[in-house]
């Protein structure tokens, strides 16, 4: 096995960080250099993260004493990332930013869904949309790389196999159930226990944020209103459900979407179709992906109507963050894809 | 306080029969005669509705021992219920039957979605469909009355204050997620406790049954496919959320949407508008419903594209089952529609 | 109906004062005058206790606007009680303190378990313990009472019985398995719903608190240390099971069991045993509590080892706080004892 | 890397056997030949274990078609393992049974706590009982070995370090929390989600079996009533929370039992001391050990009364099961005690 190489995180107290962690440790070929943490510098990573007592005797550093590697996740708040970057950048020839910050090409769309300008727009304009099914052969070549957010990962890649196949959209409605892992690690009312316990909670009913990774992708303006999110936060630590209520131009007969499908998909090492005729996970779900880099994606479709129901599951801490950045950065470096992602996730759980 | 009625319940075991068995135990105006259970019968209610222990002696009895009553309700499962009917309505000047059997008056929408022509037409046409916001005249009058399914009865709740007001409906789906008890007490893999858990499952992407139910409500044809449903089963064992992505024809501002809402139930007792600024139970949720008869409804309206969010809470074995039945019963008797309903729900929960 | 009195409750925006007030909004001979919350003076009850919308248009003021009334509900946290309560005695001829205050008579026990010297001992000296199955007949003539400690109640109702029978007890180890609602409505990251959630964490291993109240009911001494409890926090909201596992001096078998437990419980209105040979719910189980003011109380016996082990279940805030203050309050107003408890708990939930 | 052996497994459709199929897929020195089910044979195995979906094409095959192998599992019901196990043994030269029934050495014990006599004592004789942590050097010798029950794993682990450091034991009570796994994969009403979510039920108040293997690690004889057990199902699919109230002979500090904790385990690459004196985890918990074979031990001691409570959580079906037996058989084979073990839980979940 050739030499490691050294990569460390900007911000690894957070839920994604710790997951970044958990991750880059047991990876075959990266070495954890520092970890930082404002709040938690000095202690253990594993007083944070307790599953990774035992693993390593790594302690949070201070952003301030960060040093040069080799690769660099930067794991901050919205807007803090962005604010940062132009020193960042410079402590490592690759980076990936977590953040929401410098994951749309169009500044313009950023402005209108975060409601400031970016800051630099210079900055911006060189890093990569970081989901490989996405943009493979860009993250090869990339220096520099974004993160996606993780509903708009379930909701894409639910979409994407009509876009590679040239299948026009008509409107595409997604439904989507998340945990509350997704709102991060700061306690709130609204993520107390006896109030967040067994709620149902319409989240964003309208006007998510990440309708907007969704766009780019799928070649959509900003002002085209094909695509709509709803998130409702269910009892669910970690996952996501996206339930996307597709009506195509042209009706589609269920052996057409098998073949939408694989097309979009038979070599991807992260995405499986799951549609079954019996057994009970037929359709995907979150609970059996838990700790694994898999997006699995489904789909009925209604004889009458012609309406296609595409099914997106996701662990949004993985796929939906630490997972496919990961992912990106084996792209990156040339690695083999899945290095440091083999956990398939439990059953039963 | 007058003299009580006597009513009984053909079919008690089950959810919704123990549901009912609470409510009219604690009734001002009813006492329970006979309770039906054939794999129960001799053993004491309470020994299968554990809640009961020292409210009742009642026991189970055979349905062949079923005696004359002033007001019979059947919670038998679909299809037995129909084929049964013709003897059951004798035993009783008022008959509720929570069975899906009797709900549609057009038995070919029965046919359609059933899979079998309906057994009694005849009966079928005499049975008012008993949810009391959409039909009360009509079931002051009514001798028999349907129960309605808790997903149809989510869904229509939310939906009828645009037919009330008028206003077009171009497309309207209703994404439910769905607890547990909404399929009932026998066990299979599917409701296997590990394998149940945490689940976030595509119950009924398409082709949901109630569809009917809605349809029939808002005037539309079996055949409009205005009114799209899936259902995913969540973590939660009481409880509906009905998120109803609703386009309308003309475009529709907040206040429109307040007027039409209000007008439609501000003399409801058991619709409630929820919708507020702050607070984190800013939107409808099942988890404070439960054991009560409340449907708790609200909306959101993205300004850009004018889609409208309405988001419909209920407990399926209340308002969706058996608390909506005691409420038509005391519709049917002319009693305070809320006679024996008044738990609130609790919180926090 | 007679004339109903007037009710204040001091500190209403927490979880029992937020029980307390459903319960007395709802009370037959009661009528609601003011509820206090600093923090949320000016807003609707509703606005924090979300079941209560509809119900009431009753507004938190704050405490410096209260009235005299004729009973006065003292629902703060521990030390603010006692702190306030001289001034708050003035406001009614009859008051309850929900807090851990002035539960215990024997301020030496006081100062050992919560740290420092009671306040005012000669106002503690004049309450009376309020649980009326320890203490009926003081109750009747009490002015001012306590509440009980909801771990406390649990592990005394069952170990009461023993004491009844005069059979000796050589150890108790109370391990109770407690849901989060217990620790209030203030969040922290211990009860941040990704950390909370699915947890099994011994909040308590040694030195609870609860302790001194069940010596006192017990007429153990302080440094008596027959009695031992342990808390762990599980997944769950409302609820407390205790499992007790006690060593009896002398050996007894399950119907000396039974008499041991009739005996002291046959004419309670909210103690039930459970102990059945068949069904799923054989033993107490908090669950089907919640929201009612049951303690449901059952028990096996080691043949081997004489070792016997009872078990307790409550709802925490119903007979673990409001509920079992409302009981006492009927108590000592000479109404039914159960007037205002009528709920009986959900089946399934 | 040197070529792998092959291994199979007799019963792969259960839980346990499903995660042994996880475990050795991805295990670097074994290649899993077949795996049988009767009721599923011809079935893909990510038929039944979803998480496997693309990770393996092997389909279930009948136990009649079960070849030679170089290492066995048996994952048989109770009473099933035993009597097959003179065939079975002669499957391969290496065999571990997961069931209860090679696990006491005493056939007496296994008769009183089974109910029944020893089908094989002669084989029963030549099975060393798999904890590697008990049984190490028996084990590396070893052709047959036996699993561990899961509530026994964590008690005996829980109180080994007493043995090992020759501290007598007078007393000690282990109050077991469980998960619905425990039960297996048949549903039942009790199993049925209504029923089983959320629910603290005293599964077994006395007499749990497990008590007879920690009897036999800690060399105590079977009418030694030193070991009590009582086990409560709670709101949890994996994990096992033992809560064990030992008292000892003579009063222990805190520095005695972290001089006795680490005396056993500061070398055992599975088990952890978890003692913080900040955090939220700062005692075991099983819900951060999903998937992973950590035994996390931990501590508390009453300065009163010299009470110990040891704090031991696993995951049944890894350290409690599956992932135990991995552990033997590495033992076994002579390979590092964690091959094919890396995975070290997540957080959050």
């Amino acid at each position: 096995m050739a030499e490691k190489i050294q990569a460390s995180i900007i911000g690894a107290s957070g839920y994604a960080g710790g997951e970044l962690l958990r991750l880059l440790l047991d990876h075959p070929h990266v070495e954890v250099k520092q970890a930082t943490s404002e709040q938690h510098q000095t202690k253990f990573v594993h007083a944070i993260h307790p599953n990774l007592r035992g693993r390593t005797q790594l302690k949070f550093v201070s952003a301030a004493q960060i040093e040069e590697c080799d690769f660099l996740f930067v794991s901050l708040p919205h807007g803090s990332a962005s604010s940062k970057m132009p020193e960042l950048v410079k402590l490592a020839p690759k980076v990936i930013d977590l953040s929401a910050d410098h994951r749309l090409r169009d500044v313009a769309a950023y402005e209108q869904w975060y409601g400031e300008p970016h800051p630099h727009p210079d900055i911006n304009a060189q890093f990569v949309y970081g989901v490989p099914e996405v943009n493979r052969e860009a993250l090869r070549e990339a220096k520099w790389a974004s993160g996606a957010g993780c509903n708009g990962t379930a909701t894409q890649l639910g979409l994407l196999p009509f876009k590679r196949a040239g299948v026009e959209i008509v409107s595409a409605l997604a439904d989507i159930k998340a945990g509350s892992s997704e709102s991060g690690n700061k306690p709130n009312l609204g993520s107390h226990h006896p109030e967040r316990s067994g709620c149902v909670r319409s989240f964003a009913p309208t006007g998510h944020r990440h309708t907007a990774e969704v766009q780019q992708t799928m070649g959509w303006t900003r002002d085209d209103a094909r695509i709509q999110m709803s998130v409702t936060a269910i009892e669910m630590v970690r996952g996501v459900l996206a339930t996307i209520h597709v009506q195509p131009k042209e009706k589609l007969e269920e052996k057409d979407l098998w073949k939408i499908f694989r097309g979009a998909y038979k070599d991807e090492p992260f995405v499986r179709i799951v549609k079954d005729r019996q057994g009970i996970y037929r359709f995907p779900e979150p609970k059996i992906l838990s700790g694994s880099n898999y997006c699995d994606v489904g789909f009925d479709v209604d004889p009458q109507t012609g309406r296609v129901v595409v099914i997106s599951a996701i662990d949004n801490l993985m796929k939906g963050a630490a997972g496919n950045c990961v992912q990106a950065m084996n792209v990156m470096m040339g690695w083999n894809e899945s290095a440091g992602l083999g956990f398939p996730g439990l059953h039963p759980v």
